[in-house]
């Protein structure tokens, strides 16, 4: 018997009916609405919605049957649908080059408890955060890029693979993925890019901010594409600077909003509150 | 028939199969659902729902119709349901004393078609902004605080029956309403504080923010009660301020966040994206 | 006999002894400095100061006889030196084309005394804001783009000449100014761009960001130059957007934004906050 | 001979002349000013100064030598004036109960050697910080409340002497310190509350904002003083909140905020940024 919530996920093209349609099933199994919410983008016709419930009634009822509860809806209307656990962490794995904040940011509120996920390594092309990692009794995959890049895309996909990571995120990895490797994570790989996209794309975001004389930076997570830094965001937040700040104090100023970017981002898809429609995200907050 | 899009909103208990039977019945008459949140109060057991949707099929139907329809649900759950037609503005009545920040801002607004309102006059106790509020074709409604209060408010309460005003807006009113005028507004009054609630209640809460040395500077909408400034919020915003700044320039720079919050409170409240729930409000943005 | 508070603005070379120069021959005029700020750019090796100061002492001294005792100092270090008395407001003529918004906005703050600025007029390519800016008072330039845009901005440069505009503000002209123009017009002239330059340059900047799928819209207020969107930033401000949102709701959200932005930026030009530093800004606040 | 950056910060009664004789003072012992912000409060007549520069020249000038020059100067105008060397690190003690995201945050950026402090130990009234402590190899003081509250602030106050803090700071510490303690560490010891002063003051100030339906809520930085929570304020900062989010919500939404605004106030002291006027701060940013 499940005791937890679920937590019910589905997109389809937008008709009447959908919603009746779900929730009486969820109703004739007793199933107690938390929290929902839908979406119906006008432009492409496409519906989402997200709904968390919890079992109620004397039946026990699994997982399993819940998704045979919904079968029959999912198949009327042709919907993508995925039910989990709330209880079930995502396995989460991290990527990082030499910058650690985004990194020391999630594996503490990893740790703490604060973050829903199931961390289960980290791989990094330096050595530098092999002792960070180390403390927090994980498995660090040191991944150098001294030889061919494909060669060590292998290894990286590799680990993902051994680890049963259903999510990567790149906390500052510093690397540009490969097409392949970037189709491979499609929809499962959040990036933290430190800049207000799509303002300041590719290399040395600050900088290239501060010579533009913005008084305002940002940073964003995004899904990652084979597209540089084009994927669907997620989440974006920005920071107010002034004349009186160097490139140097931007960078440092950016930090502290990569880490609460990055942090959001991966909390709200490892909640499944994050849907793709098209270049664009809904996100169920 | 009925072109336009329909905005139901509804409060009840929670419990399970509220949204079967609400979307149910909805589906039945051929409604398609344009967009919909619930929210669940696990604290107060109660459940806020709004859906906005628009009749499809071949049958016409009218508000009434589906007021019919809809009867049996809101029986069986005693529910608090309401059901307006979208294109139906609300009428508002605004109330301003010296101060024609705001007034301007809700008058442009309206003006230029941005707010989904129906303005139908303007109260004060001076006549400073009869000249602006002759501009737009307004009734100017000058009530001064010469005499006895209770007469005064008396006029104003006139003024709010014979214009049929839905809702009455304190846009800078600067006066205390009688406890007998909050309770007959309940629900249906808004206030712009120009202090960030619940700090800095009362008087001059700039004067106040600058002696305390804050950093931060906000302005609150909510709704009028008979207990000052302890009314149920809608929307906050801040603004940040150093010290360079003086008690004045705080005033000022407090006037575009005022502008900013009291017309997203009257937008929200005009479309029925605002409930009460206890102390607080439930906003469905 | 100056009773008021002056403002001294200087650029120069970098070097040792400005500071002490500047103010010491302040202090030999008896003036009390109120307010004083610098800004040494390691990487352009300039100077930028401003500082404000109010005449003491028995000794009457003209705005002339500061000028004279500052020439020595300015002759030394080579310095671009300005001097403006702060009760002076400066001469602001306004460019609007069919969005009333930002010209309502300043509108309503100089006539409330808040903005320190004499608006002289108002151009337009339009005819719908006439009404409003008679209700002000002021001319009324109304210049259609009907003919050749040379004859056009001919016009429009005779309307800044005549009416000894020392600043213009484009309110969302929805106009590009000729090359020619916008030298003619260089450091003195001030734009709203209705999106978060660098990014969204050009036409139906919010369109393109709700495409984008950004959750942080914005705003940014930069001086004219030839090069389109490219002008120094003087002021930016962000506010977050929703998935929920279409395009048009960004627009409006932006509204509240541009308004603000605008305001402060003009402000903060016309009490002589703002150098310009290559192609960025010094903004003493 | 000093090759680094020197800071010297002033306060005295305003005044004509104080600018000329620190600028001259400086020039004459070839100082180049790298930095400057002047403050002058018309309300209390206090003029505050902080001045970055660096020694120029053949001469050598020890921070022994600037002290002689600017000492007549400060005798003139009976100033308080300190002067220290940029990269003479603050000697900080840090103080936390259970929470540990403060104490993280400050950890890393330290051992990252972005926050320009000298971190000399860890006080905690629990043993839970230990292991991280340990980590970054610094001394971990176990100071229980068990006994008596005096027998222990005596510990906590000989930890500061021995360590040779210049600063302490209450990284979510959760004890109230005594009077007694407050005034031996006045000005130099600064609380992170997690709520937005002065709202909310006292336990569990998410819960109260909770309970009053605030929509956005705040974190603040104040130097302790033996009036709880009503110290001068250096930083804060706000985020928005939802109907959405439960009180547990808020909490976890805050710790992003207090990372940032304590980072930032513990910064801003060490660059010696931060001024007390009366309750108020001056931040010189």
């Amino acid at each position: 018997m499940t005791e937890t919530h679920l937590i019910l996920t589905i997109r389809c093209r937008d008709t009447v009916g959908i919603v009746a349609a779900i929730a009486s099933a969820l109703a004739e199994s007793h199933a107690f609405i938390v929290e929902s919410s839908h979406y119906g983008d006008a432009e492409t016709g496409l519906f989402f919605m997200r709904t968390v419930f919890r079992p109620t009634g004397s039946m026990a009822k699994t997982l399993d049957d819940f998704r045979a509860v919904l079968r029959p809806v999912a198949v009327r209307f042709d919907m993508t649908l995925a039910l989990h656990a709330a209880d079930q962490k995502m396995k989460v794995l991290l990527a990082v080059s030499r910058h650690g904040h985004c990194l020391n940011h999630l594996l503490h509120q990893w740790h703490s408890g604060e973050l829903p996920i199931d961390i289960v390594g980290v791989v990094s092309n330096h050595e530098e955060m092999r002792r960070l990692v180390d403390w927090y009794g994980l498995p660090y995959h040191y991944l150098p890029m001294a030889g061919e890049k494909a060669a060590q895309e292998a290894r990286f996909r590799m680990a993902i693979a051994m680890s049963g990571a259903e999510l990567t995120v790149l906390a500052r990895y510093m690397q540009i993925l490969s097409d392949d490797l970037c189709r491979y994570l499609e929809g499962r790989c959040i990036n933290i890019h430190h800049g207000f996209l799509p303002s300041f794309k590719g290399a040395k975001p600050y900088h290239q901010a501060y010579s533009r004389g913005v008084k305002v930076v940002g940073a964003t997570a995004h899904y990652v594409t084979s597209d540089l830094d084009e994927g669907p965001i997620i989440e974006q937040e920005t920071q107010r600077v002034s004349h009186s700040l160097d490139a140097d104090a931007f960078v440092r100023n950016g930090k502290d909003i990569e880490n609460v970017v990055l942090s959001r981002a991966v909390r709200w898809h490892a909640e499944h509150r994050v849907m793709l429609n098209g270049a664009r995200t809904v996100v169920f907050q």
